[in-house]
């Protein structure tokens, strides 16, 4: 078969699937996912086998080790994956809901219902958990799903797909829920991304080059978020010792993540004492800071930050810090330079709390608390698929709900239009 | 000044104004609101001076008189635009609202609060209406706009344009909130379509052509509906008077718009008695009836409706009709030929009903109602900005609310993640 007609083939299997499984009762959804929770465990030695190629094969072209254990199916991953799976499947069923219903003058009742989005391209790098976390997601979400993974991880992923389509084709599902990918050119990627008429969504995971690639190329609608760019805004009447807790959970818990502190702004008013302890906190846990330059006037042996470091999201152990002499500088800083990500005061000033939380555009507002807690797992909303800065449709982490859209029901009893 | 440069500058100045316009009280808004439906009425003349100008061209030219109905602010119009104005004035202001706030195991409250996008684009033909409508459903939800609509409606929207600049400038808000865009060739909107940084949606409104041009150029999300391909599904069940009823408010009641009907499936159970009676009907009032080969069985004289008909927006008093052997056949045939915009069955038996409100994907799907309902202000959203037809962030009639997102607002007092 051509690439073309064997792409469209995939994403047309992909939209007749997704018919079948928008109606299928939770209870069989959530049995699959158990199944498919033991089978995870079960092959462990398969799937281990498989990733050793992947892993074996990285480390001959010598990719940094960060990627290499990204890509290791160790045991603990593994069971963690088979863990995940169970979690999903003891997640609320969103579709069908009825979210609301009112009555017109006329006596129509107008109602609004979740259902799945149909069917959702995820095009991510070489993670193969990820393979497993969106597809059970997609799955309970009544969606059907196209796996797009790095090349990096194709035989872990075409292991896992395995799995995965010997518990649908066990439980009486359409194999064609969830596919993977088969190809490995970008190019073959780009021509997925035209088929608006089969796939309704797209979701980029990675660095933001690949999702810059993929908003460029395609036709259907892409939720994704380009990089995180957090700050602390640490106002005059913080608690010091607060904002001290939140600002190293934030940047050093776990530095490497969209969800990590990159810029601390500190008021004029606290900045004396705040800046000098903070930075001696900081650099005891190894952290490199970049200040600008009224800061070098309170803490002279500090590295001056440049202006692009106001852009960056380091992912490492560096923090930028700026002084600022109201929250309206702080605000307008983070509208100038932030991401839309997750952005936080410290303050125990309440006309302050509530000022930053209406006037910051983010996806997610936070007062007094560390920006690490963007995550649909720690908010609540179960397992996450990605994070979302763009305004429409979601806005910040997106779990089940966010997979699903709302239609409209009508029950009349014969009401025509005047 | 470039054009490149020139089109920059309006979107840079309408992110700048959406800032300020997402915090206005309601009070103020509305304020100005009702102002402009004053000044609507007071500059009538004015308004309708410009408008000859674009009349006389569009007779010159010998555009269709379909088209320069539209086209025409008539005292009627005018007066019309004004209360709709009023409307959007007294519908509740969807900005602030807290819809949801959860507590988590560590305290942290979690709310989704509602925001405006931003900054909306709206590309739209000769309606010099829509130019009012938009920018009052902008302005209230909170959002900057930028309107584009047809060349032939230059002179009228522009007249427009300086009573609503007027009203924004007595009122102390910034002008940039809602501009008109300056520019006629398409090619200056497709650079419009690229400056993602500034701009939140697109909307195109108006022919197929027009919208897929939009899509193929936008880097920015868009939501649109091609085309309203509306299905009524006649069941065995069905009480003939109200079938009847309804077929004919849905086609006949206004054929040229998207909400009408275009395909009529009819259960063979009932065909023998309700083709020759909808046929009949429907004649009289002046409908074409193109009809597959089974219906000739029962009425011989019809004209035979070909495989295109099926995909067929008519826009007209034209009519298709199938015979359907089960109502399986009917959403096979509403899955492979429709739009997903509106689709209706008339039925008297309950579970049938349950089933075609469940099994149909249409994002607006009815029972025992005439398609015609499928629009905002039918369903008590309010006045609407258009209907979506894709699935991402709303789907079916769009009001006030779908022009806002959710952002998460965090409460914390000093939790640090674990």
């Amino acid at each position: 078969m051509e690439t073309t007609e064997r792409i469209r083939a995939i994403a047309q299997a992909a939209k007749q699937a997704s018919h079948l499984i928008a109606v299928l009762p939770t209870t069989l959804k959530n049995q699959a996912l158990l199944t498919l929770a033991d089978e995870l465990n079960k092959k462990k030695p398969l799937l281990q086998e498989a990733n050793d190629k992947d892993v074996r094969a990285a480390e001959d072209k010598g990719l940094s080790p960060a990627l290499i254990d990204r890509l290791t199916l160790t045991d603990t991953v593994i069971t963690a994956m088979s863990e995940g799976v169970v979690e999903v499947a003891q997640l609320p069923d969103p579709v069908g809901d009825v979210v609301t219903m009112w009555k017109r003058p006329n006596d129509l009742l107008v109602g609004k219902v979740r259902i799945p989005l149909g069917v959702i391209g995820i095009i991510y790098e070489s993670r193969p958990t990820v393979t497993v976390d969106a597809a059970s997601l997609c799955f309970k979400s009544g969606n059907a799903v196209i796996l797009r993974g790095g090349k990096e991880a194709f035989h872990s992923n075409r292991a896992l797909a395995l799995v995965i389509q010997d518990v649908l084709k066990k439980s009486g599902m359409p194999e064609a829920a969830i596919q993977l990918f088969p190809l490995i050119e970008r190019e073959a990627v780009y021509e997925l991304l035209t088929l608006e008429d089969y796939i309704d969504l797209i979701i980029p995971r990675g660095g933001e080059e690949l999702i810059r690639a993929v908003v460029e190329h395609s036709k259907i609608p892409v939720i994704k978020h380009y990089k995180g760019v957090c700050h602390i805004f640490v106002d005059a009447s913080a608690h010091e010792e607060m904002a001290e807790s939140i600002v190293v959970n934030a940047k050093v818990q776990r530095p490497g993540v969209c969800n990590a502190l990159e810029t601390l702004l500190i008021h004029d008013a606290i900045a004396p004492s705040f800046l000098p302890r903070i930075v001696s906190t900081l650099r005891k846990r190894a952290v490199e800071v970049r200040a600008c330059k009224r800061s070098l006037a309170i803490v002279p042996d500090l590295k001056e930050a440049q202006e692009e470091d106001w852009y960056q999201e380091y992912l490492d152990l560096i923090l930028s810090i700026k002084l600022v002499s109201s929250m309206a500088e702080a605000i307008d800083h983070i509208e100038q330079y932030g991401s839309l990500h997750t952005d936080v005061i410290v303050t125990s000033d309440y006309s302050n709390a509530h000022a930053f939380l209406q006037k910051v555009h983010s996806s997610v507002v936070m007062v007094n608390a560390s920006t690490r807690f963007n995550d649909g797992n720690q908010l609540g909303l179960g397992s996450e698929i990605g994070i979302s800065t763009t305004k429409l449709h979601a806005f910040g982490p997106m779990g089940l709900q966010e997979l699903t859209t709302l239609k409209y029901v009508v029950y009349g009893n014969g009401q025509v239009r005047e």
